[in-house]
Parts: C-alpha cells; sequence; structure tokens
C-alpha cells in the first residue's frame, strides 16, 4: 500500500483539529483512500509550548522550509492563518511541486487568483474547503454537484461569533458588550475581536464564494461591509415587533449582468430557513436557476468541523496520487465574468432614529425621504423616549432604495436638524419568492 | 472538442428536467467538462403523445436496446423509475460497457450491489445522485467531502409529498384527506399516493443512505415503517402543546456496535432545525464525529432539481471522460460492515388512547405500562371526549422503550379492555446534545 505524505504548516487549534480528525478515523479514511495517511512533519516554532495534545516531538521542526522542500512530501497543509507568511509558504510548495490544502480565508481572499495560477503551471492541485463555512462541505459542492446550475442568489451566515451574540442578545435580551465578554470567556470570540465583529472575516468567505459561484473577481475590502457593533437590543427588539431576526448576512445577487453584494447586520422574516440558524452554526443558502433553493447548515468553526474540511480535501488529493489519475485543475475560483458590480443594489432598510419630540417632525423627515424618492414601508413611533434630551425613537422600513441616495437623506436629516442623531440602519431581507 | 455522448432511458418529468438543465445551462456545463455534452437518443414508446416540452422527435427511439448497445454511446441515463424493467436494463449498459446515471431509488434499493458490481467489474462508473434528496447533493458530500467522518446518526425528512401533507395539516388544521386531495390537484401527490404515504418510498431512500454511511445493508422491506395515514390533526395538536412538529422522519443510528433504524411520524421539537423544515422541502441531517451536526435542505422532488443532481452526475463523469482520467471505482454502497441491527431500538414514543371516562381507568394503565417497564414523562386528559361513547382521549409521552414492549402493553390494555382502542403511536425525537 502507497503512503501518501503530509506536511502541517501550524500548531493551532485547526491543525490540531486536523491531525485528530485523522486519529480518530484513520481506518475509514485510508480505506476510502486505497493508501496510507503519514504526517511526517509539523511545523511549529516554539516545540517546548504544551499545545495540549499528544503529538511526537520528533514530528516538529522550527523551519517552514524543511516541509516546504522536503521531497517526501506529497501535500502541504497551511494552517497558520493570515495573508503572510502564509501567502508566500503556500506559493513556495506550490512551485516545489507539492499540493496544497489551507483553512485560510484571508490568504485566499486576497491572493487566490495567484495562488491558482501556481498550482495549474506547476500540475498540482490547491484545495480550501474549510476556508469557509468550517465543516460545510460548500465548495465541494459547488464545484461539483452543483456545476449543472446558474446562480441568482447566495445568502450566508458566515461567522459563528457574530451569530452567536446575535441569538444571545435576541433570546435572552443581552447587551451586545456582555455577550461579547460571555463568548470570549467560552472561546467563541478572539480577545481582539475586530476580524469578526466588525464584519471582515465574512467578507473573505463572500469574496471566495463570489468568485466561485458568479466567476466575479471582488476583493473583500471593495465588499460594502459593515459590522454588528452598533446593533442594539432595542433594534432587536423592533425587529422581532415587525416578524424579523437580526442577522450579520452576507449576500451576493445577479440580476441580468448587474451584481451586487454586500455584508451587514440584516432583517431576515422569520418563515425564511436562515432565520433559524442559531449560536455558533453557520449556514449557506443559494438559489440554482435547476435546483431552486438549496441551504447547507453546519458548524463554521471549531478544531474538530474545521479539521474534517481539512482532512476531506486531502483524501480527495490523496485518491488522485493513489490512483495516479490526472488531477483535476479545472479552475475553480473564477475571474472571468463580465458582470458589472453597482455594490450593495436596492434593498429594503430597516432606520432607527432619534428626533425631537415635537410637532411637524414626521412630516419633514418623510417629505425629505420623499424628496429622494424613498418610499416608507412601515413606521412605529413610542412614546418611551429620552425624556432629557426630549427625544423619541423613531422606526422605519422603507421600500428599495440604494444605500448611497438612503446615506443622502438621513445626512440631510441631520444636517438641517430635523433628527438628533441616526441610531441604526440594517438592510431588510425580502426573498424573491 | 470532445463530444460525450448521452442516451435516456424514460421520457417523464425528471427526463424532461435533465433535458431542460442541460439546454438552460449548456455553456457552463460544456465549460466545466471541457467537453460537449450530446444527447443522441431519448428512449419514449409512445413519440406520438404531446410530451409537453420540445425535444426534436428524431431522437426518440421506442427500443431501449437501441440506447444501451449503441456503441457510439458513452453514458446511459435511467430515468424510467420501478424495479423492473429498469435493473435489467442498468445491468445491460453496464455490461455493454456504458457508465449509468439513475435517479432510481427502487432499483438500487433492490439492487444496488449487484448494479454496483457490475460497474466494476466493467470498470465503469455507477452515479445516482438524484436517488435520494432530488437536488441536495447529498450522495456526493457523503461519498467525497465527509469520508473524514464516522456518522452516529442520520435523520432525514425523505419525501415531499408527506412533508407537504403534514405542514398543511398542521399550519391551517386541515384533514389527512382533504390536503391529500389538494396535494394531488396540485401534481405534489401521485393518484396512486401508497408509496408516498405509507413510507415506502423514503425505506428505499434510506436504505441507500444507510449503505453509504454506515456500510450495512438493510432491504428496505426489513427498516421498520409506518406511513402518515393515521395522522390526525388532533394529534398534531397535542403536538404542538407538548412543543413537537410531526414529521415523517427517517433515522438511523448506530451505537456502539448496534444499529438501529426506522421510518415513521415522529415528534421533533420546535428548536431542532429539522422542525422547519416545510412543505414540500426535504432536509438531511447528520451527526459526524469530526464536523458534528450538519444539515442539508433542498427541492426533494420536481423536474428541474432532480435534473439538476442528474446533471451532476453527469458532469462527473464526462469531466472523467474528457479527461481519459481513471474511473472512480471506489465501493459507494458498502455492504461490510459487522454492524447487528436490532430495528427501531429505544425510543420515546407519543400514544394517543381512547379510555372510558370511569374511575380507576387511568390507574390501570400505568401500573400495565409499569410491569412492561414503561416510564411515563408527560400526561393530558381532556374533559372534551365522545360523549355517546362515553370515551375521553389520553395522551402519553413515555420514556425511552423498544417499540415491540410497547407495542405488547398497547395489546393488554385492549385486550383487558382498560382502552377502548389505540389512537396512534408515534415516536418522540429527543436530540443527543
Amino acid at each position: 500500500m502507497k503512503s501518501i505524505k503530509l506536511g502541517i504548516l501550524g500548531i493551532g487549534n485547526v491543525a490540531k483539529g486536523t491531525y485528530q480528525t485523522l486519529e480518530l478515523n484513520r481506518k475509514k479514511i485510508e480505506g476510502s483512500i486505497g493508501a496510507s495517511i503519514e504526517i511526517v512533519k509539523i511545523l511549529n516554532r516554539r516545540p517546548d509550548v504544551d499545545r495540549g495534545i499528544d503529538i511526537p516531538k520528533e514530528l516538529y521542526v522550527t523551519d517552514p522550509y524543511e516541509i516546504i522542500e522536503d521531497s517526501e512530501i506529497d501535500i502541504v497543509v497551511e494552517l497558520i492563518g493570515g495573508i503572510e507568511p502564509a501567502t508566500t509558504y503556500m506559493a513556495d510548495a506550490l512551485k516545489a511541486g507539492k499540493h496544497v490544502v489551507t483553512a485560510n480565508k484571508a490568504a485566499l481572499a486576497a491572493n487566490g487568483k495567484m495562488l491558482q495560477n501556481l498550482a495549474q503551471e506547476n500540475h498540482v492541485m490547491l484545495r480550501f474547503e474549510a476556508s469557509v463555512g468550517g465543516g460545510i462541505p460548500i465548495i465541494n459542492a459547488i464545484t461539483t454537484s452543483l456545476l449543472s446550475n446558474d446562480f441568482d442568489e447566495i445568502l450566508g451566515i458566515l461567522n459563528g461569533t457574530t451569530n452567536y451574540i446575535l441569538t444571545q442578545m435576541t433570546d435572552n435580551g443581552l447587551a451586545y458588550e456582555d455577550v461579547l465578554k460571555d463568548a470570549q470567556q467560552k472561546g467563541l470570540a478572539e480577545a481582539d475581536p475586530t476580524a469578526d465583529v466588525e464584519g471582515y472575516d465574512v467578507a473573505n468567505k463572500l469574496s471566495i464564494l463570489i468568485s466561485l459561484i458568479f466567476g466575479v473577481d471582488i476583493p473583500p475590502q471593495d465588499i460594502p461591509t459593515q459590522g454588528i457593533t452598533s446593533v442594539t437590543t432595542e433594534d432587536i427588539n423592533y425587529a422581532t415587533e415587525f416578524g424579523y431576526k437580526v442577522k450579520l448576512l452576507a449576500s451576493a445577487k445577479k440580476q441580468d449582468d448587474v451584481f451586487s453584494c454586500n455584508v451587514e447586520p440584516t432583517l431576515v422574516p422569520f418563515s425564511h430557513p436562515i432565520a433559524s440558524v442559531s449560536n455558533e452554526f453557520n449556514a449557506i443558502y443559494l438559489t440554482g436557476n435547476a435546483v431552486d433553493d438549496l441551504m447547507f447548515y453546519g458548524k463554521g468553526a471549531g478544531p474538530l468541523p474545521t479539521g474534517s474540511a481539512v482532512m476531506g480535501d486531502i483524501i480527495s488529493i490523496a485518491r488522485r496520487i493513489e490512483k495516479e489519475s490526472d488531477y483535476d485543475l479545472l479552475p475553480l475560483l473564477r475571474y472571468d465574468e463580465k458582470l458589472s458590480c453597482i455594490g450593495e443594489g436596492q434593498h429594503q432598510y430597516y432606520i432607527r432614529l432619534s428626533a425631537a419630540d415635537k410637532p411637524g417632525v414626521l412630516g419633514n423627515i418623510s417629505s425629505t425621504f420623499g424628496r429622494f424618492g424613498i418610499g416608507i414601508a412601515s413606521m412605529v413611533q413610542r412614546a418611551e423616549g429620552d425624556e432629557e434630551k426630549n427625544t423619541v425613537p423613531l422606526i422605519f422600513i422603507v421600500y428599495k432604495t440604494e444605500r448611497t441616495v438612503l446615506d443622502e437623506a438621513l445626512q440631510e436629516l441631520v444636517d438641517k436638524k430635523y433628527v438628533e442623531a441616526i441610531g441604526s440602519v440594517m438592510q431588510v431581507h425580502r426573498p424573491a419568492h
């Protein structure tokens, strides 16, 4: 029986999960490949630190090039994370004729095209199932079974930390800061939660999905992105009243030759399957022109779920090595579509304003909206405002408009002192059917 | 560019959906293969009947062997349905060196092992994504990305007709017969709904999933199966009161070396993601030892969703033909595990009894249950019974027990005339975590 040799770059949670997945299911994994899998080297720059896992010390190396340049190694598994030095290591491994498996959404969103080209030039495979949706096999589905479809729309809950925070705020009426602290204690949020709560992590993942599904190259920094830091329990309560859950939603949509996308807190109707995705779970909801609506649901993070996806990619490559069959070099990331991107596109929006509690205010607001062509779908005004400032909260849901137009209108409301402050603005998802 | 040639057996809804999926997305499909796809012959025994689709008449043949024995044809697509003559046609196609794609759950559940062996002997591929879950790419996921997992449990809503009926009964309080009639008018149920409403269709699909996931060979007729014909709106209302939805659930579970499975109306807690799968949608919920909980959700039937899955299999085979790469002959259906099957296993059950409205009845029932070792978890007795017969409905949810033991206890209740009748018995799903 052939032995297929792996070198792992990194010894963090995902690396440990990958190691554990192999140990746990070695018999099934090797049986499905028809070859044995051997982890021969693991990059661990501080081999003396206790990693909380029983890995033979002789596997550790401190120089990544001991793995990248090892002629015995078939597959380099990059699990360091971050754009650099991970991109350089992957590029050098591909140039050295190694297949590469990675979970690195940041490096792929930034340098996917270059890495894919290197893989093709060097006739090796580059796989990255774990980079989006953790254990959910969404990339495999899109690039194999679902190739028979053209897709109109994708929606995703792609970050477990923010979905956990929003779920706890919704279910238990807790404030953002309190839930964040709790999530940090449970290991569900990092000490510096910026990448998660500001939506940057989701923008990386959405950029990868957009390239796979629509063939459009939208770097994450070009995706209109808004995090969850300004979402209040007040907003969540109003959303509930209107019949919606608040989710940090990644969305991308193609209509004729026009393409729009964004990452932002979004009101999703209770009846939509994605509204019931709770806590640390992720989900991807797609609508294809043949398959219709599909949803994939699962753990978007965690050592073992992510390790499951990494091992799935390893199996897929190892099967081809074992058979000596031609590698699947078909473009996965595609950058060739001639779609024009129009930013967020037109959507309904939820708006919370703080306004002076005096006559004429509502008239001023609605006539300003009117001049910008923004129609009001629902409005709620409550007595209980800020008594000291003599302001009340006003909640609007407005009909479809461009976000840029809405922002101009809101700026005018502030400039003309019709309102004291813009509390929050969130998209409202309206299913097409 | 190479041209890959298909012959389609059948001209029903799935065949039409497959044809339409190719016409709709030909550019993307052929681009992803790197070869053109040509449907050269379609079996249509009555070419003069209007099929409601614009297919060139010269493609029609009336003899299946004009397709099976055509040396030009690479892939035979079997979309006739039913065990025979479909099995014979597939076997003959495989023997003739054709790759075979099928959507036929009945033929696969009955003869999958034989067909798979024939595919291996003749060094060709047999694919059947569309046989379970319609457009949901569950079989591809299990046999590729998820091979890194050992699975403890699967749950499925695998029949759109019965899920539509139960959803309408639940949401609109309608009686079974009325919803069935409505579903038949909408084309969601067949004129003879037996295979759907008695659970036989689901048992076929579960048998295929069990072989793929657990490697156990359980013919559909050996799966304890109960349909939805005895589910009443009364039961659904009680279930709602207890916090459950009633679903026709396929389930299979492995605990140590013991395996249990069944198809039956089951109470699923509102909080479980599968409870929110409504109307004609299907879903498969799996728990892997690395990936944890996963759910795949989508359209389980319909010409285009099923056509999407058939075309996905065709793409997968065509890619390998185009590359002249070795065919993926790994066993998909596995029949080698040494698990012992214990039937349904132990579960909680919901029981509706009709009992005389007189003193001592409850005591008799609970002491009978007690003698059989069956503990009562909840009980509801309502005043409003059948006044003429002087009976009242009694609803029990009992702790985990074997169904065979429960049935014995219920028989004794009837024999001893402690109760007038057993209204209904349904499983209660208790998530492990």
